[in-house]
């Protein structure tokens, strides 16, 4: 009997926004496997730290954070093998995926690798899209708007164009890309009905309308968030 | 002391799907409410029905499924008042949210008509965009999809613009507009890309390519997944 590979969404931060689902796999798992960066921090091992009872096997999985997508798929291979020697040992793993591990998560990447020898099953999450929406006390998107989802890497005419059509538009790993997002949104005239969120329902969240965001500012965990109806929900 | 209206997000329908916030927040409120179709049947209430103790006072609010708005606003004009009366009277309301409240959910008409004037706090959830996901065991978005939610009751022009100039689809209040939308999909060379999900996450679930729905079965809890990509986490 092999193990089960449970991707679990963890929710956008705050411990208590995990599920009963993923609480009741995750303290039932004798493995439990999360990404770290490269200085050996785990964002999503600090989320569920106040759920572990301190007595289960712990893989880290260490992501090179760099531009070219190499060393990351290298350590992504790597960390299937280690998964898959555990799973063929017979021990369930949970692997612990910020937000919801369907919603750009890099859980896909082992999904991709192992889905099709190992029984795998994903537990959904509370993403940081809603997170976000409902630290702004605004609702995401109401009636029939057109909601899209946009990540800042892309080219700046490619994000003109689709923040056009749509309602609301949360732009995600805003990172490096703020200023030149800022700006473009400034451009189009929508910068008073834009802001920007910063580690949603965690006890450092930070909220601000986008224009007094400081320069350079923006984290990795970032988005931010345009209505262009306004209140439409009134 | 006035009580404070709990929007709670529950999920999608699974009950374990509840978050652990949800969850305490439901547990300790003295009221619940909740909508109801005109027939008297809560969905909502029924994902949670597990949770409940059975000493709770329970306020349901019955929504007319007219097409036409006013019937449904004046229903939550009538509902607003028996809440705030609640509140005033110093009970908090737990009211239940399938989903996410804040992802095209009917609580921001609540919201809407109250939050100026008691205090509102909303619980995200996971939302039955990534419980679809999920469901059919791809991932929704990846690394820089741009990924867009669109209603089903938008017209056909404007569906089939917003489908092209995205990655990642999902199409929402179905119902009886799929014989419609499906037949766009079709007409977009997007069929094989299609799929089908009916009540994600509950024990009667169904996934299917979009090609092989029965004719005029799509029920309100429906959605489509479009992947233009196909397999790009792969």
């Amino acid at each position: 009997m092999t193990g089960t590979l449970y991707g679990l969404g963890i929710g956008p931060g705050d411990p208590d926004l995990i599920t009963l689902k993923a609480l009741k796999i995750l303290q039932r798992s004798p493995v439990v496997a999360y990404p770290t960066l490269e200085d050996g921090d785990s964002l999503a091992r600090a989320i569920v730290a106040p759920h572990l009872s301190g007595d289960q096997q712990e893989i880290s999985i260490r992501i090179p954070m760099a531009v070219e997508r190499k060393p990351a798929q290298d350590a992504y291979d790597i960390a299937a093998e280690e998964l898959s020697a555990c799973l063929a040992s017979g021990k369930d793993i949970a692997v612990l995926c910020e937000g919801d591990p369907f919603f750009y998560g890099s859980f896909m990447y082992l999904f991709g690798r192992m889905a099709e020898k190992f029984p795998v099953e994903v537990v959904p999450g509370v993403s940081s899209l809603t997170a976000c929406a409902t630290a702004l006390q605004t609702p995401l998107s109401a009636r029939n708007d057109v909601l899209t989802v946009l990540p800042a890497p892309l080219d700046s005419e490619t994000l003109r164009a689709r923040i056009e059509a749509a309602d609301s538009i949360a732009i995600m790993k805003v990172g490096r890309h703020f200023e030149r997002v800022r700006l473009l949104i400034k451009q189009m005239g929508l910068i008073d009905k834009a802001h920007y969120i910063e580690r949603a329902s965690m006890e450092n969240q930070k909220i601000m309308p986008l224009e007094e965001v400081p320069a350079d500012a923006a984290p990795y965990f970032s988005m931010i968030l345009i209505h262009r109806r306004g209140q439409a929900w009134k």
